[in-house]
């Protein structure tokens, strides 16, 4: 029997499009645009694993937004990448304004060549720009039976605990783990209470905010309307609440402690900028700041063995007790993975405005538009 | 002016005593219970320095917790700890049972040596016990000019996301980074959304659990009083809730997706225990697993550098717009510090039960108790 999931269930007006035919198109429409050929590959792989996880908020929907990067000239097409420090276990990537995601691959994999040696290595990366999801680069660790880290600041949209102005970024970080068989563990989340994404998402399908994700600019805690909510957002009246919330109570100080800890190593560390000076994607030298790390599992004790010592845990967490509302117990990166190899087999839902929207672009920049439509779902 | 500040204020009754007569009953308890001298200078300096800093949970109300693991036999007072691996940049240490405090401060050293060597070092503890504070062990980096890390695993009273059982520890992690004037940002928290020791505290000044704290095992989020709630979680009957609390809405997945991979790290990775296998300080073979992590900023900038772009970072953050509920704008680890110097000066306040069980500790061990009494407030 086939089992189909999907971690984000996708809502009318929809089509759901053939995976490859996708991702050939947003390889096409980023090679139009003066790509090279190889790194147009590795940011359609990156957005098009974000629809194929069940995050759309991070997957072709930003396609316009890295377009408008490259119109505008804030991120340079034909930047020369340079590791200009690579010392013993430690690396800098300045990635001359170029796509995130081909700096944030280039960094990964180096990490993972120092870990082959050190045990461990840590690659930072600045003058970078938004590299769409951390656990992307988490997981190549993993193929290499490695734990991978990924984390990067980003435009200031989080309030600093105590504070009701947009500073920090909501600062994902991710985490793989590898397991004997797949999924790995993926942990991937921002240190805000929510990602910027969900808002805008919820802007678009009319749901409402619940109140606790944002404050607004005079200290009020914003509920309700999610388009107005997201609209405050965007002109700097409010702001999204760190992981924890606003209260030290119930552990505002620690997302955001957490987020500005991330921040100093992506940013402050890495010489790339921090807090409000991020520049959003279409701003020359947004500067945006990663870090990665690699550790060797083998290292410390035969893979096999971490292999069945990780198996154990995962049987005992999903033999706990259910809580009455969960329907299932989930191990962080399951239901990703889920989505992902239903989504390999039918397809990928895409709303039918950003079907569109990729349908204009495409024939913005001259180049065919054949999306394979295998469902379509208009009501 | 003298500016007094304890983050945490006493509340009576309680006495007020000096910190080097404090922290030399702390040490002659331990050296009566065997405990080598060294060893005994570590594990007093741990606890006084947790006093110091405010958190009275993991202070010198704990000795109890350590002397009966000593007397039991879990704790081994003639611990022969040993580097069982020591490859390039990562090591892991078996502690034999012995303090975890002792163990946690070797490991950290050790990071730093690897640090030194290797721009970052990356050091595993197995078969320890708790260790007090985990920040402590990151400002160890903080002298060196380094960043460090400290993380641990716990005795199991968290749920799990999804889940009514307890399972996972608190697991905190604790962040330390220097800057050109103390005091160095010190993030140091539990994944839980509240350490036990603060519903441990709550249950003896009679203050009110707020809801979202903890879950029964029937699934009802518990409120109130304080004593009642702290005895189901001692009794099996609920857990506390992660950071994020029991809602994917409100990050919860988060929080226990983070203290799962803490475990994974610190339990898995270094052979220790992990999850409910992770024993308390009184039970033999609790296998309690400590991570440290130190990276040599110079590696990567002037060091100079580094502490002007931090130093600018917190002074924008310092004048960010206020919420209107907000006293102040803190840096992590700023409250500590404040309140580290304030009783540097005027003495450490132990409330009276906590007083009065080092008085009969110290005849039980068959020492003398003469700690100096600067302050008494009894009603």
């Amino acid at each position: 029997m086939e089992v189909l999931f999907e971690k984000e269930r996708p809502i009318p007006p929809y089509v759901r499009v053939t995976v490859n035919s996708l991702k050939r198109l947003v390889k096409d429409i980023f090679i139009a645009l003066g790509v090279r050929e190889c790194d147009a590959e590795v940011v359609a792989d990156v957005l098009v694993t974000a629809d194929l996880m069940g995050i759309s908020s991070h997957g072709v929907q930003r396609v316009e937004r890295y377009v408008s990067g490259i119109e505008l000239g804030a991120v340079n097409v034909n930047a020369e990448m340079k590791f200009i420090i690579d010392n013993s276990a430690i690396s800098v990537l300045d990635a001359d304004n170029g796509l995130g995601h081909v700096a944030a691959l280039k960094a990964i994999v180096h990490a993972i060549e120092k870990a082959k040696q050190f045990g461990v290595g840590i690659v930072l990366v600045r003058r970078s720009h938004h590299y769409g999801i951390a656990g992307y680069y988490a997981l190549r660790a993993v193929e290499h039976g490695m734990i991978g880290v990924s984390m990067t600041n980003s435009e200031p949209l989080v309030a600093y605990i105590g504070t009701v102005e947009r500073y920090l970024g909501t600062n994902p970080v991710a985490f793989a783990i590898p397991r004997k068989q797949p999924p790995p563990i993926l942990y991937d989340g921002a240190l805000s209470v929510t990602p910027v994404g969900k808002i805008e998402v919820y802007s678009k399908i009319g749901k409402d905010v619940p109140a606790g994700w944002v404050i607004s600019s005079s200290g009020e805690i914003m509920s309700g309307d999610a388009k107005r909510i997201y609209d405050a957002i965007r002109r700097r009246e409010a702001a999204i609440l760190p992981l924890g919330g606003y209260l030290e109570e119930f552990g505002g100080h620690k997302g955001s402690g957490l987020a500005l800890i991330v921040d100093i190593l992506c940013g402050v560390l890495s010489g790339a900028a921090w807090g409000n000076h991020v520049g959003y994607t279409t701003v020359k030298n947004a500067n945006v700041g990663h870090a990665f790390m690699a550790i060797d599992i083998s290292r410390f004790m035969k893979l096999e063995e971490f292999y069945e010592r990780l198996e154990q845990m995962i049987s005992e967490i999903k033999s706990l007790k259910k809580s009455p509302w969960a329907q299932n117990i989930w191990i962080p990166g399951e239901k990703a993975w889920l989505t992902m190899q239903t989504r390999l087999k039918i397809g990928i839902p895409l709303h039918i405005n950003i079907f569109e929207n990729l349908k204009k672009i495409a024939s913005r920049v001259g180049i065919r538009f054949d999306v394979e439509v295998v469902e379509e779902r208009l009501t």
